[in-house]
């Protein structure tokens, strides 16, 4: 049963849907079920906007130009991507260097960033101290076997990184792994340049620090210090300076091809050494290898810099209304979602539902995030249309409790 | 430098080529490169038929068919697998568990064989007892850290498996794991039901026994002692009858979908959830997940087995015409493939360069397989004129050296 006030009119056919919902999230762990898990458990309710997806629309459409224009041109393409044997890793490596700026002696193509994530804490990492709340993963793949221990973020800091603390704690913990996202999910908050700078130079002994840079395509993010492909700002040559610094780096978010299953990681050469010598050999199907292909195009990557400013603008238009609105308390954010707060009594669960149930729009609650205390919801910002029904869906569901 | 009896002709040309074939071989590791590498790298040679390529090219088309009617029915379909984040590793086993008549947590839903391959290695195996020749995954993803023992299969016995010696062999060696594929690669040796029965029961003390059964739909198998799906024999159901047994299931050869990267491992639901408790969450892509809900529909397979019937009947003519043939010397096989013993003195090397150089025929030559002495070449079984071609091919360049 959905814990709420007495105050909330509900209607039983509500009621009974909203039961059902967070039985389902319950029984899929720690990750929202996928929209269409959740429409084949509820056939009955029609979902207009995703905005529990964290990826930009407009990369999707970019993608879906290309390859219908490249099968276009080579009918057989597509065919011979689904038959034949995609290429092997260092291949691939090979073709998407260049673009990366990077030797593709340090480069692993990974069957989406969790794949890259689960190769580096499994072979790399005894013990893994991580920032919480964030991304599951991080500490679900220790498993049994590995010590996992925490640095609490604080929301009343707005989940910002205090560097000095951070490091003491990293230190005293004896972690041979420590994990930085920056942006960090599910909060947004980027830790800026000179902040990492410095922790990754006071971290030079741990063995293994993985910096996630899945979401920093969003953010705004220009400095000099930073290696610029298609002047899109990656970290891609802290690897050069630490070779203890593994960078992780997500595709489905940016260019909006989760279902492609594309991801890598930067790291010493001789890791990826150790990591090929014992598997991940065909692990990119034939289509991640053609994305991977487009991403070595230059003309490729100049569109894409334009729909990504197109969609960094959106992104700036939903955060300035977001900032003069008073129904929900925000965080800020440097990725393309935001972490909102429920009033003190009202639960995440019930939002969630009612936003779904009542205006079909679907949002992640955290409640099962570890190191979020109090009611949250994540709202993916998608197109100006999708975030103004968002938002309004909120407003009412909000102003109803 | 190719190494060739003083009598052969070749023309310099030829020569060059040959010796750069050779080298790109070598550095692809134990696996023969791709046909888009091998073009990437040759485009001045013509490819006619790859015939190092194991799969189904019916199986393609048919998939290929279904593929294409259900997008004209939701033009959306495609873009959505591209774009949404795939189902997670349970979800998939869910939906396929009816059509493999199996329960849904003894499934393992993998990205390609290789990936389960990999995942019960590192897993459940610290020493490795493995027959060779074999595919080589399945030592070198074992990696420094875990011990590997050899069976030594012999041409002389058709590299058929002897039980009681290989029983003898396994237990002796205090492997934890023992490895049995069925149909074998590069042979096509089928291990006969009653022995694998026996094999299996003698080896009900080892902690973990995977048999491969990636190229079982080729064989000319009907024993009503296996489970059958949808008319396909398959042993998922030895996993009911042995804890300690792992099936391992390549999709790729049977569906002729490589390029999808979509296998399956059965196995002790506790070993499924210790697997799923630390990764493979979102494993599968999109089209990964399309085709386990094609594999699920019965007019799908009733539609699959008619094309293997007809690709059955091809590898029967293939297997009938070389039966007759004097040019080479054939090892038999339940596969879709054959294994064939070079003339003495005669490289294997030498006759695949000049195959591919001269016709366009590309086939394996077998050097680099572990525990495979002599001089072999492995020709997959592709399409009548396709076949016709490869041994016409091969005719001519054996009767020239």
């Amino acid at each position: 049963m959905v814990n709420e006030p007495s105050v909330v009119s509900i209607s039983p056919r509500e009621r009974a849907l909203m039961d059902r919902l967070v039985s389902l999230s319950s029984s899929s762990g720690s990750h929202s079920p996928s929209l269409a898990t959740m429409q084949l458990e509820f056939p009955e309710l029609e979902v207009e906007v995703d905005a529990c997806f964290l990826s930009n629309p407009l990369a999707t459409d970019l993608f879906w130009t290309h390859f219908n224009r490249d099968v276009l041109e080579d009918p057989q393409l597509f065919k011979r991507m689904l038959e034949a044997y995609p290429s092997q890793n260092r291949v691939i490596a090979s073709d998407l260097s260049p673009a990366l700026g990077i030797d593709a002696g340090r480069l692993f193509i990974a069957n989406g960033a969790t794949e890259a994530i689960q190769a580096i804490i499994q072979n790399f990492s005894s013990h893994v101290h991580i920032n919480v709340p964030t991304f599951s993963p991080y500490y679900e793949f220790a498993g049994p076997d590995r010590k996992v221990t925490r640095y609490q973020l604080d929301a009343t800091e707005s989940f910002a990184l205090d560097p000095v603390h951070y490091v003491q704690s990293v230190l005293r913990s004896g972690a041979d792994t420590a994990v930085l996202i920056s942006p960090n999910n599910p909060d947004g908050y980027l830790i800026p340049d000179n902040d990492l700078a410095w922790i990754l130079g006071k971290l030079a002994s741990v063995k293994t620090v993985i910096v996630d840079e899945s979401f920093i395509h969003f953010a705004d993010r220009d400095s000099s210090g930073t290696r610029r492909f298609g002047a899109l700002p990656t970290l891609v040559g802290i690897t050069e300076q630490f070779d203890n610094v593994t960078v992780v780096k997500s595709m489905s978010k940016d260019f909006g091809i989760a279902g492609i299953r594309a991801g890598y990681a930067i790291m010493d050469p001789a890791r990826v050494t150790r990591l090929l010598a014992q598997g991940y050999l065909w692990n990119s199907s034939g289509i991640a290898e053609y994305f991977f292909s487009l991403f070595g195009r230059p003309v490729f990557l100049d569109e894409y810099r334009k729909v990504l400013n197109t969609y960094r603008a959106t992104i700036e238009r939903f955060k300035t209304t977001m900032s003069c609105a008073d129904f929900v308390r925000t965080y800020p954010t440097d990725a393309n979602f935001q972490l909102m707060q429920m009033p003190l009594g009202v639960s995440a669960d019930m939002v969630a539902s009612l936003l779904l149930v009542r205006h079909g729009v679907y949002v992640r609650a955290c409640g099962d995030k570890v190191g979020l205390d109090g009611e949250f919801i994540r709202v993916a910002i998608r197109t100006d249309s999708e975030n103004s029904k968002v938002l309004a869906a909120l407003k009412d569901v909000l102003s109803s409790i």
